[in-house]
């Protein structure tokens, strides 16, 4: 086989950027480990910047995106036992967020690719990169039957996560990598219940961070922090209502619909970098370049700026003839990547416990939030980067 | 002997606000446990908010600063090798802060208490507060003959410092102490040189921090961040002056001039704050009841805020006949020491090198301070707490 460009991965910045390309008439073909089903049946955030929908739009898939999404012009700081709104429209000149999950997005781009007839081939075991570093690069694969495919192609985009096979096809020496694991967990809860607010509500308290998140007007997304090493199992729904309800002001709290969850399970907060994004004719895209804790719901829209910095990159080149773009991808996407690390480092920083808080470090976290919500330039810089900074 | 505020301490803060109850005709008695020349010998910080000039106008000692102060409107930030100004005044609406070392303005308050006739005893010895949870507090101290005193008074203002005895004398269980420890010390050095630049430079670098300062256009103050158990035999001048070129950016290292130290001390970092900061008829002021450490020269700025809240307090007492002042000074005080406070620990921590920073850190200090210089709202957020907060 051959194509113009080959993507490992079909979560949202493979099935992305497959559409984007389609649209200047670019091929592209899909490599995807899992199933159709395992893939579109991971539970992910759900916040859009709203230069993620655009390039959504762009990419002709935003229809119920824009019937069903939940447009947000704020989000609320809950500390010492009050609820500060941050008005993100108000600070942005108009700019809001989308509540659509990334489960939605997924579904609404493969079900566009399909009716394009465009190829994904789901199920694919042993993929392996060959040759980026050459003007000739290829795939290889097994197909569910166990036959051995290969596929010629101009790029290969690894958009297929943190454990994919793409970064990890590239040489250790070529790569350097920036880690911070976070001394704690998101006990993560779904449910089908009002939320508590219409917008999100992310909460420092003593007993830890807490937030109030949604699916939709009536599916909640709530979150809890825990240790590192707690198990599920040791939480109830009752002892997940109590705990978060106590971690809320109290007429917040007051809101809370309780119900059974019909989905729990807990996270890891890490922060990934590894430099650079692109090995000749590789580009590492999304979570396989780097990790966000999900505290600045920045993971997605990461992807998705990677994504629009790719798609302007191959679109020089197949459209303008020039290497420029191409060349230019790793420095332009990791520049906007850090500004996102950076961001999601200091939400989870500021809003969590840590080992060594302390009383000193509790007043702090108070202090920051109560300057952050009185002074108009910090709360101004809080808005613009959980809007999305500029591209 | 009897006075109306007895005020224990003869620092800035103790002088201006003794100057500022002159004013309205409200008698104080200072103690102070040095000497005079020990009082002025001590080196110390130098960058003075706006609205400390201003209450040092108030007290009517600002002819000096006016003349040989030297007003910035802005300072630089140096990183990944580039020097990045922050125009203070263009971010703030025209507010500068003033150089003029804190050394000069406690020589000024001096000469003018002394020029009014109003009353310092130096060389006080076991001085101690007593009864200031009644109506009826007194201080005792014995002269530098060895003859013992007791001052009555309405109120006794504790303005000496975090090793004073003012906080000491409050029962322990009173008092609720928050307290960070940073783990690196500032090596300083004043020269008679001329500075690196004609604005401060506050420097990160993989190596530590480093700071240009000055006392005047012909005398420079520069800080290295170095262990906290250095000594200070360890440092030649030469040591010093490599050490703090190799942190700097190349021009501005290039334009760093040499020359004999004629001071030179390791000074350790800590962040502290005790509350409240009244017992009845005691209130601490300055040091007494916070410490920052210097990065955001915030020092003797939060010592002059105390003061003005202090006096605001006393001024209401003793011509409006109102106790509600002095009721609030605790409170007023501290929400304004805690903005500071987070300011301080915030610039400390983004310019630091701690022994947790590691390439992820490293990498997010640059990324934070990128964010920074570039973005219009985190800019003024600096600005507008580096010029002062409002009171």
């Amino acid at each position: 086989m051959r194509t113009q460009v080959a993507i490992v991965g079909s979560g949202p910045s493979g099935l992305l950027l497959g559409q984007l390309l389609a649209g200047i008439g670019v091929e592209t073909i899909i490599l995807e480990r899992s199933s159709r089903e395992h893939v579109v049946g991971r539970v992910r955030a759900g916040v859009l910047e709203q230069g993620t929908v655009e390039l959504l739009e762009e990419a002709g898939v935003a229809a119920r995106l824009h019937a069903e999404g939940l447009p947000h012009s704020g989000i609320s700081l809950a500390f010492d036992g009050r609820l500060h709104r941050i008005d993100l429209a108000a600070l942005t000149g108009g700019k809001h967020v989308t509540v659509y999950g990334q489960t939605e997005v997924t579904h609404d781009l493969m079900d566009k690719r399909e009716a394009a007839g465009l190829v994904t081939v789901y199920e694919a075991a042993n993929v392996a990169l060959h040759d980026f570093d050459g003007a000739a690069p290829f795939v290889t694969y097994d197909d569910k039957d166990g036959v051995s495919h290969r596929i010629d192609c101009d790029f290969i985009a690894g958009c297929d996560g943190y454990h994919g096979v793409s970064r990890k096809s590239v040489p250790e020496r070529a790569l350097k990598t920036f880690e911070r694991q976070y001394p704690f967990g998101w006990l993560g809860v779904l449910a089908e219940v009002p939320p508590a607010d219409h917008e999100l509500v992310y909460a420092n308290h003593e007993r830890g961070f807490a937030l109030c998140s949604m699916r939709s007007t009536h599916r909640s997304r709530y979150y809890v922090q825990c240790p590192q090493d707690d198990r599920v199992e040791a939480w109830s729904d009752d002892r997940f209502w109590d705990e978060l309800r106590r971690r809320l002001p109290e007429r917040t709290a007051a809101s809370v619909t309780t119900g059974p969850s019909f989905e729990k399970s807990i996270a890891p907060l890490r922060s990934f970098v590894a430099e650079p994004m692109r090995f000749g004719r590789l580009f590492l895209v999304g979570d396989a370049a780097h990790i966000v804790p999900p505290t600045g719901a920045k993971g997605l829209n990461l992807a998705a700026s990677d994504v629009r910095y790719l798609f302007a990159g191959l679109r020089e080149f197949y459209v303008g003839k020039s290497q420029a773009g191409i060349e230019a991808y790793s420095q332009k996407a990791l520049a906007r990547v850090w500004k996102a690390v950076r961001f999601s480092w200091w939400m989870t920083t500021m809003l969590h416990r840590f080992p060594d808080t302390g009383d000193f470090g509790q007043r702090i976290q108070e202090a920051e939030l109560d300057y952050l919500v009185h002074s108009q330039a910090a709360s101004t810089a809080l808005a613009e980067n959980y809007v999305g900074l500029p591209y």
